[in-house]
């Protein structure tokens, strides 16, 4: 196996849009070598097999989804906290736009992980770590509810992922910004 | 085009199958034939393309996961509403597990909808009217929270859908009743 590893990470970007665009089982070796412009061959130099290579697109899509956003690692502390969660979820819900081919590309991931246990093992690592700090940088951040909130915040963004990911016209009468404004409300609602 | 409808209905159904056990790139006349058991080429008299088999198995999945549940139609009006909540909330996430191929089936379509306009508008329509009635219901069951509490919880049980399918153990810790406790205690906290 090949080892330079900035050409192992243009590869490995390269079957991150493979993903996106043509879907899971679109990702062959030849398409990502066409995706990256180089030589056939070039891709199954640095990938043994087909399991590797997606796993190693699960693993580069959460790099790149965890790429610190400037308000993430560092929260304006002299704001109220519900301002800074707003802050914080207006970040996270601008980026499906940004990142709209990395999303896509872990929704391909996700369900192809239902068929390869391999990557099912990966995947499931890293969103569960992703969410345990999460709930550390709620907590640490001193927003209210704890696990719950995060969890509750943690799924509806999940399915507001897969909404305007999938289906963009199915909520298009409901902007990001009164989601983002009624998820802050049911956060800081009090029993 | 031929027009038996039980025999377009169980061709459907195998359709649904092989979305779920292959993905969408995997639909085609052959495996839906295999999958219904019917001679090869009985599929491609049903449909005239894949575009159509693809609407076609969209509007299943939607006909089969609105099928009535007992607990949605004739919500039990002597409980309190927050209990009613519970056992409408206990009713769907427990049809993740026993109609799980047919959510990932739809799962899968919703990632080929971003590259098929026809199937897109389908599922966009489907989608929309499906939670436009769910509002309808929660208002008429005079539960709280309007349109904002039914938005919530229809987010939050779209990601939990994805979580519970595609990487079941990332949050096995957390148990279903758990989660719709969770989210009930959210739709029922006053400001």
């Amino acid at each position: 196996m090949r080892q330079n590893s900035e050409r192992r990470t243009a590869l490995t970007d390269a079957a991150v849009t493979v993903l996106a665009k043509v879907g899971a089982r679109g990702l062959t070796y030849r398409a990502v070598d066409v995706e990256a412009d180089v030589p056939p061959g070039t891709t199954s130099n640095y990938f043994r097999n087909r399991d590797q290579l997606l796993v190693a697109a699960g693993k580069r899509v959460h790099e790149r989804l965890s790429a610190p956003a400037e308000v993430m690692t560092n929260p304006r502390a002299e704001l109220p906290s519900k301002h800074r969660l707003s802050e914080l979820l207006d970040a996270l819900v601008s980026r499906l736009t940004i990142d709209r081919t990395v999303y896509l590309a872990l929704l391909e991931l996700r369900l192809e992980a239902t068929r390869r246990p391999d990557l099912a093992k990966a995947l499931t690592h890293t969103v569960r770590e992703g969410f345990d700090l999460s709930v550390e940088f709620h907590e640490s951040a001193g927003l209210p509810g704890g696990r719950d909130a995060v969890l509750l915040l943690y799924l509806a963004l999940t399915g507001l992922t897969v909404e305007r990911l999938t289906l963009p016209g199915a909520f298009a009468d409901i902007s990001d910004s009164d989601i983002v404004e009624m998820l802050v409300e049911h956060t800081f609602r009090r029993s």
